[in-house]
């Protein structure tokens, strides 16, 4: 915006190192050529702090600085238009909710003595205002924007609307928290059919012309409403006219032209001419900018991100500077460290001659801006560093700068205008996960940040990108569904619509997808074998979700727009038909689900991962143990730290094939003689389940949960398995499905399982406990340790406790005598997942050694939400904003949470040392594990794959807890 | 047992009027005469008071009777055996727990000077120590009684185990609460070969031996655990070889002979000979009665009772009398006020030369004591008063004493000896809900008893009986399965197995019964037809029993012995079977279900149940409104005194065939249009239903229900209907079953229902709000007044509330709008029967007007209990003791109360005048009734017919408060 060609302009701020304009730009230059240099600006910054450190030494607060921070302070709650520029700024990096994170990073870095183009920035409170005042901006905000627009037309040597020497602005959102390109832009603000002739002259026709229609476009479908596509019309038009196909081909008489057809264009849709009072362009982009803030995208992004509608946005007015000026300009973005691998190499990408929007255009191949920013692609490519030797040392002073005073890796976008550089954003660099871990591992050790910030550092959710193969972002893919992320991961393999299916092509070699309308019990196997489950029914804690989990398998819930034909072997979504043998890929971490085989990647886990990991055991007050089932599972958990297993399911166990027969024998037994007939040959089964589960964990607590679920989710459903039930119990198949539709229930969740299972048939209890004792008596006589704890499911009153307590007792006595010398003594304790047991903990902790909170179950019973059926209307939920979070990912705090509370509260009064675990999903999800580390329980339990995250989170809680009493 | 025959026993304390025993005797007598004698026994009774309340009022406790009742209570605590006889007893009234209600009750009259058979009591402590010492009597406790006896003895004139002139006694059990026939007793002791020939001498020698056989055959029972068919084939022998049938036709020598045959029967039984030690007798039959505390009978009327097995026995040792001694001896009960009628006359019923099991075993007819005694079958028998009218004056005076000393109706056994009256034992009096209200408002009339005893006299529960059909008692029937009380009364009718049948039998004229294995919302219709209603499954709040009570009809549910064959139309039990068109009879107040056709009785209000009612409603602190959905419900419940309906339930109008398929197409719309298409020709019939309902309840609250249940409750379930609604919305019937899949629930009563309709379909509910307000405008147009409240179902989250609270409030405003002028303002409120609710009802108050608690739902989730389901194990629950109620019937205090207690609570916090109501079925339960009232909501609603029983329950919680505070 300089007479870069015009010449001679002296005083022009871009060319700073010509400009000779008195005192603010003479010191503007010397603290710019400060700043980045870290002995003079760390110096300053001790010697601030030094300042303050004695004041608060002193102990008295002296009066004059007293009233000069009540005046800052008032100043500030008074203050509308907060100005940048020079050196001095009114606002600071902490006044976010002010000023928007843009708007307080450019205030920080003005003060830091950065170099950033001057401006100004009008407060979240005039957003609030704007919208009381039904969308005007009030006479006092104007005149304070005047006064700012006065400050910065000082330091740039340009004047608003001057024909000669235009300033130009950017008018942009900031919000409190980023919201990319949900709100609206203008650039270039300024331009008219008066100034761009100032333009033309300073720079040259073809530049300015070419900026002024940029600007009348933004302008139009910004301020205006005027729909995009007319321009494109145009331009395509005027290139077709000229007789070429790139923009850059187009003349200075071109543009020229096409401005006055996008003038009259405005002017047919709106009945007006374009506005040429800057002033007047001024308003109108601040308030479309505050309009945005309610556009549609911007409202749903906020309610997917649980932005708050009240927050507001600011606006921020900056003077334009341009990367397209010439080849002596360039624009780019850089990370202080690399933000796919972690490393700690200074990265980025630039283009020459060119402003932001053509680096995201992605027309051009942007040029590394040194040499460890290589990519495929631009391995030829001269870098910044050797184009332009001097700015990009600035660079480097400056991002090495940032990191230090912002301690974490930054996201810079700069622009070079006329060889001097401007950085124009500093943010926290977004990185991957295995970036984040390495970064945080590395700053600790650079000595940069303690390990306990490097613990908060890393996002706990996303450790499981970590662990889990990954749709590779790079392949093309065509994603025809989305359901539920259940179970993370991606995995592909052929469409199988059957349990049964899914083993014999497993077993045959091939991968497959395991498609049902909503998985159950007996189709465990199947998912065993399958790469990855898809369904169209069911939540985040269905069947599918939980079982998938456990397993590490990918899974896709709730999948609704699928329509699935198990007879014809198809499954429709929308025009797509998918057929039993086609190739599917599901992203489990995303939802996604991609026709045919698209590439992933397994990420590995590095040695930063580890330390990290040890870091956390350090902090953590609360251990994490594992829901396992299998030896395989408690071994892989404890190969990712799991200190003991919290749940495991004994009836998990049952289904497989050479159990399920005596099983179902069990439950349809009519006398008590069949039916321990049929316990009799579970017992050895069981016994050795549980051996190999207390060798894998040897000297780990292990708590099993006595049997469960309702006792008809065992029963056989299809003909056949009908047919061999009814012969291997003599009875007709009609007596059989008689049998059967008594113990159909119209609320399973709410009906006769857990330990009123346990009260009706205290034999299968019996035989579960036996089972357990002697297992780990055995596994005692082979020289390991073992902790078995017996855990009672689905108490709601004491009496139910203390009567099978007693049952249970008395096995384990009679186990005892026949294992004479043996130190085996199970623990003796409850799930408490019932709200009743909750609210009467006090009492049922008489009778249990400890409690393990079934989160999962108390969430659908304190919630009146069924797991399986709540997926048809939590989305109308969420889409209203009724609520924030699925109940069954994040424990709700306010209402289930509180019955956790009471019971650890209450169950701990009567028993001070009780132990207390947590064996819901919600083990597992990070935000769930501080609210249980808060209240002081013992353990949380996940599935292993989860432990990691999980370990991290606890020490999360720890470390923010420190952080916000420090 | 005294000289009658053998003359010359002056002595003898039996014939009292003869004795001229010294100061004991004639101290007897004297108290005797005068105690019945009201005036003299009020003087001394006012005298009494007078002094305690003159020590009261002198405010220091002389030091005197302070030692005194210090040495009294520790006399008390220390004693173990308690004697009464001749005027004076250690024990009183008060000490039921320690004396049980017999000895407490002896020691009392026998203070009130009342003709008592002297004797003594061990106290329920022994029983502890017995059991504690392994079921040996202690020394100490042996030497007491020994001196006990001593003093009877001299009373008696006649001495234990002396062959001139023995003493007999009786061993009775007596608990603190009456267990009538559960426990052991044993009569006559004290004779033995030689004793025998003493009382052959005194009396006779028949009467002497059969005495003796007597005693032998009971003790050889209860002490020595002779097995009683062996004495009763020797006596059948006997009665052969004598030619006689009748036991009075045999002869002092038979009976001789008998007796020897029993001894030598006892001996060859036990090994040993008949204990002829008659301390020995004493040691081995106070032995036994304790034990018989932990018989298994007396155990299971125990659980069965709720009566604590701690509690124990005590054994009262009292001196035989005998009404079998001749002509001038007799044996009766009478009650001091007819307990059939509650009139006041003096009624009872005595056999002459008879002892009290002759009564008991109901050989001979009874004789009426007076004319207002006479009964059908006892016309033209001689009563007491005529026959001896010397003992019939004295025990009318002595009724009306006791009367007026209890306050309240007496039920007494005596016996006359000779001519002398003994009064053997007095307690307050069973009788018929019918007799209790009018003894009790009759008691207050004649100043006996104040108001609120009245109302606590009267057991609220038992009002059902005066509002339904009972069974005519006196009927032969034949019980063929058991199932649970569901709805009071008792009905008649041929079985029918489907809803349609009973409708189309019932307009022809017939009486029904629908046998159905459980029923559903679609069965109302023919559920209204029948006379009462039996179901297979489903418990004391399923479906059935519910809307039964709501409608007032019998119904049986959970009778799980039937198994019923839709297809056959016939209904198994055991071996019997029932064909559809069949009579049957039901008995929905015990549960039973009888063959054929057993009579029944309406009982009718008196005057006095409307004066008792008017009583309850000025003493209550909370109102009693109803449940119900129709006019006809609403005007019934007003007639029973409900202020208001609670719990308008807009579901059942649904079900109506001229708007079922309209509701099925809402349901099934795939689009907005559709729905609001069915929706608009709902809108009139609600709005008309609401019109009638506003009319009937004219000036009182009606809280209407918005939509609850799940919408697949609605949908067609057979073919039928299945093809009519696919005709109606243009479907395939397969399209229409995919669609009903779809809507399929595993857990439907933790799932898409409530207002989770109301937020995915608001139009269902603008439509409701809509007819409501409507009507409202429309009835206060005919100037009526008109309280609606709007209430929300299934709120979880105060985000809902407030979000639908939007919604009905932009309907009532429109609408308000169209009717200028109106006053009607309904209010807004919300259910509280999800656990979440009460957790966060301080948040959920600010958005709403009222709370009406829905305990059964409350109890469902609370309890994790399914109302369908729990049928299958909560009897298993009972019968283990683990519980003792079934908390849908009474609330669940410790942990379902709990949730009320805080969603009361926590909403007062915020809205200090909320108003709180309880519309669960609890609401007509008098222990749960009771308990709300504690909570200090405002009102409970319940079915029509409860609403006088929580009438009177809401009074006795204050009238009991009063009394306990008192």
């Amino acid at each position: 915006m300089t007479a870069r060609r015009g010449g001679g302009a002296g005083r022009s701020p871009v060319r700073r190192k010509a400009s000779s304009r008195k005192k603010t730009a003479s010191r503007k230059k010397a603290t710019r050529k400060k700043a980045p240099r870290k002995k003079a600006a760390g110096k300053k910054a001790a010697r601030k702090k030094a300042v303050r450190k004695k004041a608060a030494k002193a102990g008295s607060v002296r009066r004059g600085q007293g009233a000069a921070s009540r005046r800052s302070r008032s100043d500030a709650e008074s203050r509308r238009v907060f100005f940048f520029g020079g050196g001095q700024a009114d606002g600071r990096a902490e006044m976010r909710e002010l000023l928007g994170g843009k708007g307080a990073n450019l205030a920080e870095m003005t003060r830091l003595g950065v170099p950033v183009p001057p401006g100004f920035t009008l407060s979240t409170r005039v957003c609030a205002e704007f919208k009381d005042r039904t969308g005007k901006l009030s006479a006092g905000v104007k005149a304070d924007v005047l006064t700012a627009l006065a400050r910065v037309e000082k330091i740039m040597g340009l004047r608003f609307g001057d024909p000669e020497r235009p300033l130009l602005v950017s008018v942009r959102s900031g919000a409190r928290v980023s919201m990319p390109g949900m709100m609206d832009s203008v650039l270039n603000l300024g331009l008219s059919n008066h100034t761009v002739e100032g333009l033309a002259k300073l720079v040259d026709e073809r530049f300015a012309y070419d900026s002024y229609r940029r600007f009348i476009q933004m302008y139009a479908d910004v301020v205006l409403g005027v729909p995009l596509d007319r321009f494109e019309i145009m331009l395509e038009r005027a290139k077709l006219g000229a007789g070429v196909s790139l923009d850059t081909e187009l003349e200075a008489a071109d543009w020229r032209a096409l401005v006055s057809d996008y003038l009259d264009a405005v002017e047919a849709h709106t009945g007006q001419p374009f506005p040429q009072d800057p002033r007047q362009q001024l308003w109108g982009a601040i308030a479309a900018v505050f309009r945005s803030w309610r556009n549609d995208r911007a409202v749903a992004y906020r309610r997917l991100h649980r932005i708050e509608d009240a927050w507001g946005t600011a606006v921020n007015i900056q003077s334009m500077v341009f990367g397209n000026m010439g080849d002596d300009c360039a624009t780019g973005v850089a990370f202080t460290r690399n933000p796919s691998t972690g490393e700690s190499n200074f990265y980025g990408e630039y283009l020459k001659n060119a402003q932001g929007e053509d680096v995201v255009a992605g027309i051009r191949t942007p040029q590394p801006i040194n040499a460890s920013s290589r990519v495929v692609g631009s391995e030829d490519l001269p870098t910044l560093e050797a184009e332009m030797p001097g700015p990009y040392a600035e660079l480097t002073r400056i991002y090495k700068f940032l990191e230090k005073h912002y301690r974490d890796m930054q996201d810079m976008e700069f622009t070079i205008q006329g060889g001097t550089l401007w950085i124009l954003q500093t943010r926290t660099g977004k990185r991957t996960s295995h970036a984040a871990v390495r970064i945080a591992v590395d700053m600790v050790k650079e000595r940069l940040i303690s390990r306990e910030e490097a613990i908060l550092r890393v996002d706990a959710s996303s450790l499981d990108q970590l662990l889990h193969p990954t749709i590779d972002q790079s392949a093309d893919r065509e994603v025809i569904a989305r359901g539920l992320p259940a179970s993370p991961g991606a995995a592909g393999g052929r469409v199988v619509f059957s349990a049964e299916e899914a083993e014999t092509r497993s077993k045959a070699g091939e991968k497959v997808i395991l498609v049902r309308i909503e998985t159950s019990p007996e189709d465990i196997l199947g998912m065993h074998a399958a790469e990855g489950i898809l369904t169209a029914r069911g939540g985040m804690t269905s069947h599918a979700a939980v079982v998938a989990r456990g397993m590490g398998k990918s899974c896709v819930s709730g999948c609704a727009s699928l329509a699935i034909d198990y007879a014809a072997g198809v499954m429709r979504v929308e025009q797509h038909v998918v057929r039993d043998g086609d190739w599917l890929t599901i992203d489990g971490s995303s939802g996604e689900v991609m026709l045919g085989r698209v590439p992933t990647a397994t990420p590995e886990l590095g040695p930063e991962f580890r330390e990290l990991m040890r870091w956390t055991d350090r902090i953590s007050r609360i251990k994490v143990r594992t829901n396992a089932d299998t030896p395989e599972d408690a071994e892989l958990a404890r190969s990712f730290g799991a200190t003991g297993i919290g749940l495991c399911r004994t009836e998990h166990m049952f289904f497989q094939p050479r159990r399920i027969l005596n099983v179902r024998r069990m439950i349809l037994a009519r006398d008590m003689a069949t039916r321990e007939a049929a316990l009799a040959e579970l017992l050895p089964v069981q016994r050795e389940d549980f051996e190999g589960i207390f060798r894998a964990m040897e000297g780990l607590p292990v708590t099993v949960r006595l049997l469960d679920p309702p006792l008809h989710e065992f029963l056989p459903q299809n003909e056949e398995d009908l047919a061999a039930v009814a012969q291997s119990m003599r009875l007709s198949v009609q007596d059989l499905k008689n049998r059967l539709d008594a113990l159909h229930e119209f609320n399973p969740m709410l009906g006769h399982r857990g330990c009123r299972v346990g009260v009706s048939f205290p034999e299968i209890y019996r035989m579960q406990t036996r089972a357990i004792t002697e297992a780990a008596c055995a596994v005692e006589a082979q020289g390991m340790k073992v902790k078995p704890e017996i855990m009672v499911p689905l108490i709601a009153h004491p009496g139910e406790l203390s009567w099978l307590r007693a049952e249970v007792e008395a096995v384990v006595s009679a186990v005892r005598k026949e294992h004479p010398g043996t130190r085996v003594r199970p623990a003796i304790g409850t799930m408490i997942e019932v709200p009743r047991a909750a609210l009467t903990a006090d009492v049922i902790a008489e009778h249990a050694d400890f409690f393990s909170f079934g989160t999962n179950d108390l969430t659908q019973m304190g919630y009146a939400l069924s797991r399986d059926d709540a997926n048809s209307f939590l989305p109308d939920y969420i889409e209203q904003g009724i609520l924030r979070d699925d109940p069954f990912v994040s424990i709700d705090e306010e209402g289930v949470g509180q019955l956790v509370r009471m019971g650890a509260e209450l169950g701990r009064k009567t028993r001070p040392r009780l132990q207390l675990g947590v064996c819901g999903e919600h083990g597992g999800d990070p935000q769930s594990v501080r609210f249980f580390a808060g209240l002081g329980v013992d353990y949380v339990s996940c599935s292993p794959y989860r432990v990691p995250v999980a370990r991290l989170a606890a020490a999360q809680a720890v470390a923010r807890g420190r952080e916000e009493s420090a």
